[in-house]
């Protein structure tokens, strides 16, 4: 009845994960960690009962009361993890990006449908969020009629010290590029990137940048990061339709009245904004690899996100509007 | 064409009313003006071209060039004025409150219906805010069903050092039991009032109060009066249906995210809260009284609201629930 | 490591508790039952790995294997099994009422102080949802001045059948009673029952009310219980302190801008609006009983719960205002 | 005391405007009015006392009871009526465009700047919009940071039979690049305009559009402009500042909960939504002129809304990103 689960990678967010897994939802169990850190497994494993430390995640994967498997590793190793996995028939979940070229993402597309199930599932945790199921909603019963665009704007209080205009795209910008794909129901075709005036507080990276992303529809995206923004964490949505239009609602606790003015507080960090979608993810994902599954975003999904974020790397360096070209997609993931 | 207009009283009050009337809207002109003190209208007409000084109301209303006549004066002299413009068969405005005994409202009740038409139109300038007039519309659409309850907040930042506990309900609740009525479409037939923990900020006067108001039709409307609450003007409005409710929505000018919040600013006070509504109160004014005759709430109206007040004063004193027992109401002042 | 519960009483309510320890939260496993319906204890048991049938509560309470209890049976057989959980030293999660009399409430009361360590925790789960923590949050910080009214709102879209007008207290308006307290920091003194002009679709009930409780302080609890209002389940809440108010945000996921109106959905039922706050009451107990202890609402609460609701029964069929005189606190319950 | 107007160009916006001077503001008469439709204007003119009719417009501004002029008429015929006043010295307030080439905007620039006095002013209405206003206030005191971008939202219901996509350009999207500049405090250096799924409503046009407008800070302004989105008219705008951002609140009266939902009435149409802001423009206006001056939009701010839509409808047809080349500023339009 109890999943039992193997982690690859227990940095940060791997360990958030086995946080979730082990004091939080019911279902499943952590058996097995490995990283590269052996020390920080050892510890890490020390405080859940019975789990194991292995060396690689190739061995982690192979362990036989590991039934299912979790990679939160660094990006570039995923591909490898991902596909021990598929290979081992066993359901895996994969933080995001799924692997960090479009040749790795295609292999994964490739050994899935060949095993000719699903047992991918990629961390893109909006599409667990209730705002965002509730506007996909409203859009399938045609509250607002055909999509025609998508406004969507992303912003942090701050970027850490390492960070580059380019993770602008491949890190904060691929949750808007993979949520417009699931609002819109459409494949991208095509992305530009403007950089405006630069944020000071960037410290010399372009800061703010608007994406401009097309659709196979004609449906245009525009995504705007801004990721020094300081006034907090705050993601903004709006579908429009042929004769209306949905968003996200501000989130909101309560409205306090005084010194002249109502104001609400905004989110700190993401960990509070999509804390339920995380937990609402992660329940989907025990459910169906309880199943031998996965729910959510699939390998086509997670290798279209990488398609799209490295044109849109090569379209914010070379000023144009760069093409988005993706191979066939197999019939494991038709619509 | 232009409405010739005699004001009497030209405090704070009068003189706003005589630079809506002279600056902002069309059709009326200021040619006459008396207050008890003299000097003050000898300065106050010597700014408006061709104006005349009368030493007293009563000689203002008989002035030939005053079509219409506006009564700013200090409460308990209204009535006197009010009667001789009804005498004269002048329309009038009349600043709230119409008078401060029932016996005086109902003399000018008993004059006007004699009279036979209305001439009478009472300063209750919420019955022109777009905001009370769009609900009443909801309610009258039917949008929420039978009305049941009504709760009604109003707020000021502080009250003026002469405040006394009474005049939350002569002066600030007097509003509300008006435009109670006017949503409702019913008539008072008791009150009672309640002082919870009293403000420190309000120097021993019992404030906040929470009046409690039945309606002949049952319904009950609840008001709560805070006049020292600091923060700023609030008005607010929820009237509560058999299937709905319809409230006032936040008036808001923009929205400022910043410093870990989202903050609207709030009104200041009641002349920017209500100046469309002044605006839309005195642009019906002049062109009713271009015509002989009043808009907006009536004497019957004025003669209501202030034998509600003298009930809550009451009620207030007591501790009990009073009753508001109404005279029979002229057939001019039919629904 | 996971704390092995009990259920008395698996109707609806017993029923949710188990999916929810069973399904979705960590740390807990359901291994016994009972119920007076013998043959649903079986079926239900039957979906339960290993879980035990009990021919009675206290047997149920009793069994080694049982570390701690819910009581979620019919209120009047509450105290009994609460009682005997005490006796046994096992925490118990009682749903409300506590108890259907004082003297019951009041029994348990004397028997934990006696035990001298809280085992009882009573499911008033508003106290664990986020926007009232924010609420009560802000009070502490002094948002909003010492707090002078609370007006709170509870409202369900209609009533079941059997619905009786003094159920609106003990049912409905006793969820305000227990956050005003949580929210004030205050106990009560006296309630009075206003009964505005009924709903028809009430059926004869007195529907909605209005009670209005008074804090030792002084504050003023207004709640207004409309439980036939048809748009869906609707909780607001605002608390007037000298210099400001908080109250709870509208609760949306997406705004629809669409024919002329832009709308947000409303909760239909408690269930959907309390979920995040169930699921966090429930952690919070898990946690706290693994240690042998409770969290949330104390016996204390409960007794003051229900010796507030059977005031404001008094008060409804009186039309007075109600003292309510409760017990001396013991110690174990210090602020 | 009163500035006598005349108005030349009396369609639909023409007597809209001599309704406002005439039933709603102080301070004006209308006494002349002329239009390509003879009997038209002897129709309108006779209900204005004392008006007087004028074959040409070049008469109108000439006659020597006119102080100030207005001009409504077809927009390829403002120039020649606004070169007439300026050579008069007269005030003049021009309809938006105030003309149609680059070249007709210099030459008003040139002859205005040559007069060495503001005369004219331009019919951009969200200057005296109180949202907008406020919003740049905010701007200016720093609340949001130095701007980066801004996001401006343009929906009509519905467009008209004849409107053509470059209209969503020339006719819609001027007012946001007017306000853009206002807000921004900047020029525009290039525009590129976006044509995504077309609306099937539209009948063939291209609706939405996107313009991104270029500001020669380094800003970047993006407008969508959908004319045909069914719902109503609705006007949206958010500046995103290095820290902060500051957006127009939903304007709405009342809030309906209703029926599963919580709704807000949406405008029907700019004559509704930008109602108060004509009554401010035309208040200004009045004042400025009768001193002999000018407010609000200068002929500076109209011939770079010219220049700017000209180039944008020229990026419609390329697909390129268009320059907009400004003239060099004369002093008189300093900042």
């Amino acid at each position: 009845m109890t999943l039992t689960v193997g982690v690859i990678g227990i940095g940060k967010i791997g360990q958030e994960h086995i946080r979730r897994l082990t004091e939080t939802l019911a279902g499943a169990r952590v058996v097995a960690v490995s990283d590269a850190d052996s020390a920080r497994a050892k510890e890490v494993a020390a405080r859940l009962p019975g789990a194991s430390v292995y060396g690689t995640g190739e061995d982690l994967v192979a362990a036989k009361d590991v039934d299912a498997v979790i990679v939160a590793s660094w990006g570039a190793t995923h591909a490898a993890y991902v596909l021990a996995a598929i290979k081992a028939g066993k359901p895996v979940f994969c933080e995001k990006p799924m692997a960090t070229t479009e040749a790795d993402c295609s292999a994964i597309v490739d050994a899935e449908a060949a095993f000719g199930r699903r047992l991918v599932q990629v961390g893109f945790m909006r599409r667990f969020d209730a705002q965002y199921r509730a506007m996909k909603e409203a859009i399938e019963k045609g509250a607002v009629g055909l999509p025609l665009m998508f406004h969507s704007v992303h912003r942090n209080a701050s970027a850490p010290a390492h960070f580059k205009a380019t993770m602008a795209i491949t890190d904060t910008a691929v949750h808007d590029i993979d949520i417009a794909r699931f609002l819109l129901d459409d494949e991208p075709v095509a992305i530009a990137v403007r950089a405006p005036r630069a944020n000071r507080r960037a410290g010399g990276v372009a800061d703010p940048l608007l994406a401009l992303m097309d659709m196979r529809s004609g449906a245009l995206a525009t995504i705007e990061t801004s990721v020094n923004i300081a006034y907090g964490y705050d993601i903004r949505g709006e579908v429009i339709g042929e004769t209306g239009t949905v968003s996200l609602a501000e989130q909101s606790d309560v409205v306090i009245k005084a010194n002249g003015a109502f104001s609400v507080r905004v989110f700190g960090d993401w960990p509070e904004r999509f804390g339920p979608a995380f937990d609402a993810e992660f329940r989907a994902w025990i459910s169906a690899a309880a199943k031998g599954g996965a729910a959510g975003s699939s390998a086509w999904d997670g290798y279209v996100a990488t398609a799209a974020t490295l044109a849109g790397v090569k379209a914010l360096e070379s000023g144009a509007r760069e093409p988005i070209k993706l191979r066939e997609r197999p019939a494991l993931y038709a619509l």
